[in-house]
């Protein structure tokens, strides 16, 4: 922040484009084609609040061109899928399986996916799925949104590349510091298809919101110099080393599942058994603080589940962590 | 920002609450009271990005509670009232004379205005005036939009407080850094009649945006260590010199308007001559950048006017500024 603080000129601090500030989306352009094969240049990526400003721009673009309704995967995040039903289109949920969300289902204008690493189940779209997608979108028109919340995070060695490769002009891209820095910056960006920069950058005046100039800068300063790079390959390995550890603490009872990308597993217990509830207040009991699956189906829950988050816990207390958990669990198997 | 970090706990990194950090909206409900007479409380603050950001969700809470109109002053900021009419409400304008808004023409559920230094006239609402207003609110329910953005850049010796003191229950208190640090910071807040706090929050988490949260903490260390206090009042008296020595500089010829308070004043030309265009082209060649009055209004252009920003310019440039707008004056004229 003193380095952008440094170089800025006067005009960083005076009204801003809603576009975001030039040097960031030439720096983004550059940095989501090297690292995540995005199709991206300046002219198509608009600066935002996170993927929740993302979303209800995106959203109220998309009603007012007559999408009345937006496809979820299920399961899924509701706080985005509420901030979609709140801007204007109806919400409707689309089943994932072990090859991700099941594109035969889909009769949506618009959806919503998280093709990298999916949220909550944490399985990878699969390529045939990913063509089969992309396909899709071209051939009725549909408008898929790519959430990219942790595509840096993978641990296989060939990485899983950006969606939006594949049909840039279908696919918006929307990336956010949320995972790789920290939620509360408030940071994220969109790569657009064309045909949608305008309504965007016109929805996005309309919504009155942009992030902080300085903190666009410092974002562009902190790429341009290497060290974002730097940090994220620290944290990679930092979180393979943390799901290793986590996978190596848990009994050969519990099935872990969506272990090949950062921050989060999920844990099955083979028929449910036992209960999620069960589990989680087990948990509690020993002070670790989880959520189940069944919060985030679409009407009934379908399956449950431990979603164990091992990223944000402080270094000094994740071993001490993964072993309370591994009493829970032994607790109640 | 470095002591905001320094300070940070844990928690300050991770999703954030649509309010704002509890340790700013403490710190403005002290401050709003002290330094504009504000009756602000915590519960009542809601941290937002900037004026634009508050009047979009205001405009979306107020049609949805079956507002469909909003008034402004006539002649006002056309980029807030475009994005009221594009968040909801129908956008109508009202008479702005010496003495503030006529009051008496109004006849809509809501009015944005601004009472401490009318934007773009720079008249002050007078004493009746501000009486008659919430007065009105008060007997038709309708909802005051208090658009603070100069109110700390007073001349005079008694301040002028915030109308919101009046009847806290009826006006929506906004201000911002935007003037007082850099519009580019995009930090804003509302202080909020009690009625409208919880669906104004929930408006807030469908836009999906909020201010970073170290931004908002930073904000709050610099009020509470007096640092702001102490650089709006260096401001006031760096821009009250340049007021004087402004008015100084023009000549006779030339009606100087709205000069009580800061950042800007309006000259208008006897009997409109010569025109505006004549006026700003003259500037232009002299590399002054001003607005005229024209293009503020609602429907035809009623005045002329030239509106002269004196807080912009850098201290060094502020002289040499001042005597090319002399020059083009006395070549007009």
């Amino acid at each position: 922040m003193r380095r952008a603080l440094h170089r800025a000129p006067m005009s960083a601090f005076d009204y801003t484009a809603e576009s975001g500030a030039p040097e960031l989306r030439e720096t983004l352009a550059a940095y989501l084609a090297r690292s995540r094969g995005v199709v991206a240049d300046p002219e198509r990526i608009l600066v935002c609040a996170g993927f929740s400003h993302a979303m209800a721009i995106l959203a109220r673009v998309l009603h007012a061109r007559g999408a009345d309704e937006i496809a979820f995967e299920n399961p899924s995040l509701h706080i985005y899928r509420d901030i979609a039903a709140r801007n204007g289109p109806r919400v409707v949920g689309v089943p994932v399986d072990d090859h991700g969300i099941t594109v035969s289902s889909l009769d949506s204008p618009a959806v919503v996916v998280t093709p990298a690493h999916q949220y909550p189940l944490g399985v990878t779209l699969a390529p045939g799925r990913r063509a089969e997608l992309t396909r899709w979108a071209e051939e009725t028109g549909a408008v898929v949104i790519e959430d990219d919340y942790d595509g840096e995070f993978r641990f296989d060695h060939q990485q899983v590349g950006a969606l939006q490769a594949l049909a840039p002009e279908r696919v918006v891209y929307v990336g956010t510091t949320s995972k790789t820095l920290a939620p509360s910056l408030r940071l994220g960006w969109m790569v657009l298809p064309r045909f949608l920069v305008e309504s965007v950058r016109v929805e996005m005046a309309a919504s009155g919101a942009r992030p902080a100039l300085l903190d666009q800068l410092a974002m562009a300063e902190l790429i341009e110099s290497g060290a974002y790079d730097q940090h994220i390959r620290r944290c990679r390995a930092e979180y393979r080393s943390r799901r290793d550890r986590l996978l190596a603490a848990l009994p050969d009872s519990v099935l872990p599942q969506g272990i090949s990308a950062g921050l989060h597993l999920v844990l099955q217990f083979p028929g449910d058994l036992p209960g999620e509830m069960e589990v989680l207040a087990a948990c509690r009991r020993r002070a670790i603080g989880l959520e189940g699956l069944s919060g985030h189906w679409i009407g009934e829950p379908q399956r449950e589940g431990l979603i164990i988050g091992y990223g944000a816990a402080a270094k000094h207390a994740f071993g001490g962590a993964t072993q309370a958990l591994r009493e829970a669990i032994f607790e109640v198997t």
